[in-house]
C-alpha cells in the first residue's frame, strides 16, 4: 500500500484507527473454545465487526507464537481473511543480522502478506535494509515506546540527543516517509512535537491509547501533520470490551466511539 | 540448566561451542529435500554428528518462521530431539512491553522447552524481566553485535559510556550471571576486554566465528574468565561443510577441528 492509499482511506474513513489483533486464549469467550480454530473465529468476528471503523489491523506476533505452530496457522488465515485495502501490520519487532532480516522480511511480506513490519534498531542499519527492499512495504521502526523500560535507553543522551531522536535522524538517510514510520507510545505525548521536527511527514504508529492510559487527544494536538501521519493502536479496550456472546458487537460500539472521537479531532486539528 | 552445569559440560567436552541450527532449505543437500520433513532430517543428522562436540545448539528463529506454521513444528521436532544435557538457545531477539515479552517467555521456555533465549534490549527493563522469572532459564541480551551496523546506536556515547555498556551496566542490576549472558559479535574483540571488566562473570554467547569473520584466539584472549564464560557460535561453516550427502560427516569433521582449537585455548588460558 503506497502512501497516498494509506492517506486516501483515513480521509475516506474519518479514521486513523488501527485494531491490535492481540488474540488472547484466555480472554476470549468460552463459546469459542470448543471451535476448531477458536483464534481465527474470534478474529473473523471482530474483523467483521470493525472493518469500516478502522484503517489497520496489527497482530502482535506473540500471542501467535505463544499457540506453536497452530498459532501462526490461525496468523496466516486471519491475514487472509482481512481486506486488501485494510493496512496490515506485523507486530513482531524483529531485527538481525542482514541475511537473518532479510529472511524476517521475507517471511512477513512475502508468505503472510503483511503490508508492515514493526522492527528493532538496536542493531543498526543493516540489520533493518533488508526490510525496506519490498514494494510498497513499511518499515514501523521502534523509536519511543509506551512502557517504563524506554527510560533505560531510549531516553538517554547519546550524545547530542536522546537515543530515540538518534534512531530517528540516523534512520531517514536509510528510507522516506513513503517507506518507514515510527513508533511512539501514546504514553510519550510530550515528546511528540520534537518528533515532529524531526520528521513531519513521516507517519507515526501509536499504541498505548486504552488500556496503557494514553490521551488521543494529546496524541493528535502533538503529532497530526497534513497527512493526518497517524496509526492510533486500540488493542484490549476493542478485543475484550466484553466477554460473553455479544464480543463482536462491544468491539464495533468501541471501535465507533474511537472513531467518533477521531473525526472530531481531524476536524479541529487538520 | 545452571551456570554450574554449564561449566561442568564445557569442562568435560573440552569444547565451548555452540552450533548455530540456521538450516536454510536452499543449501541443504538436495537428497534430503524430497523428504516429509527436509529441515527435521537435517537437522536431526547434523545433531547426531555433532552432539558430542558442542555444548549448545542455537537455531535462530527466523529461519523456522520463514517456512510458515510447517517451519515451527520442525523447529519443535528439533528442540525435542536435541539431548537434555546440551543447552539450546532460541536465538529470537525478542522483546516488547510486559504482558507481551512474558507471552514470548512461556512460548519459549516452556512450550519449545528452550533454556535460553536472545532479547533485545531497546525497550528497558519491563521488556526484559518477564524473561528472567523462569527457573534455570537464561536471558542472553544484545550488547554488541557483529555485524557493521553495531556503529550506529551500540557504539554511540550514551552519554558517559558507549550504549551497549550502558545495556550490560544496567541490566546487571536486574539478575546476575547465573541468569543473564550477553551477545558479543567476535568481530568485536577489542572491545572484549572492556566488557569482561564490567562482566566479569557472565558467559558471553559469541556470534561471528567463521563466515562473518571473527577469530577465535582473540575472543579467547581477551574473553575467557575461571569459568571460560563463553560459547561460541558456528553456523554457516560447519552446517554447509559440504553440499553433498556426506554433510553430516564434514559438519562433524568441521566440528571436531574447532573444538581441538579451543581445547588447545583452553590449556593456554585458563
Amino acid at each position: 500500500m503506497t502512501y497516498q492509499d494509506l492517506f486516501a482511506r483515513i480521509k475516506k474513513k474519518r479514521s486513523f484507527l488501527c485494531i491490535g489483533l492481540d488474540t488472547d486464549l484466555q480472554k476470549i469467550p468460552g463459546h469459542l473454545r470448543g471451535m476448531e480454530d477458536p483464534v481465527f473465529e474470534f478474529n473473523k468476528r471482530i474483523i467483521d465487526a470493525t472493518r469500516d471503523l478502522c484503517i489497520a489491523y496489527k497482530p502482535n506476533l506473540a500471542f501467535y507464537e505463544a499457540l506453536g505452530p497452530a498459532g501462526l496457522a490461525s496468523l496466516k488465515k486471519t491475514i487472509d481473511y482481512i481486506p486488501d485495502d485494510i493496512f496490515t501490520i506485523a507486530d513482531a519487532k524483529r531485527g538481525d543480522i542482514g541475511n537473518t532480516s532479510e529472511l524476517y522480511a521475507k517471511a512477513y511480506f512475502e508468505m503472510y502478506s503483511f503490508d508492515a513490519i514493526t522492527v528493532n534498531p538496536y542493531m543498526g542499519d543493516d540489520s533493518v535494509k533488508p526490510f525496506l527492499n519490498f514494494k510498497d512495504k513499511w518499515v514501523i521502526l521502534l523509536a519511543l515506546t509506551s512502557s517504563s523500560g524506554s527510560r533505560d535507553f531510549q531516553l538517554l543522551k547519546a550524545p547530542d540527543a536522546e537515543l530515540y531522536k538518534m534512531v530517528i535522524m540516523r534512520s531517514k538517510l536509510w528510507a522516506g516517509p513513503e517507506r518507514l514510520m515510527y513508533v511512539v507510545g501514546a504514553t510519550q505525548s510530550k515528546h511528540l512535537k520534537a518528533i515532529r521536527e524531526l520528521a513531519p511527514d513521516h507517519f507515526l504508529l501509536i499504541p498505548g491509547v486504552g488500556a496503557q492510559g494514553g490521551s488521543l487527544e494529546e496524541v493528535v494536538k502533538y503529532g497530526m501533520n497534513k497527512s493526518v501521519g497517524l496509526i492510533v493502536n486500540s488493542s484490549r479496550s476493542i478485543l475484550y470490551a466484553s466477554s460473553h456472546e455479544n464480543f463482536d458487537s462491544a468491539a464495533r460500539q468501541k471501535s465507533m466511539e474511537i472513531r467518533e472521537e477521531m473525526e472530531k479531532l481531524m476536524d479541529k486539528y487538520i
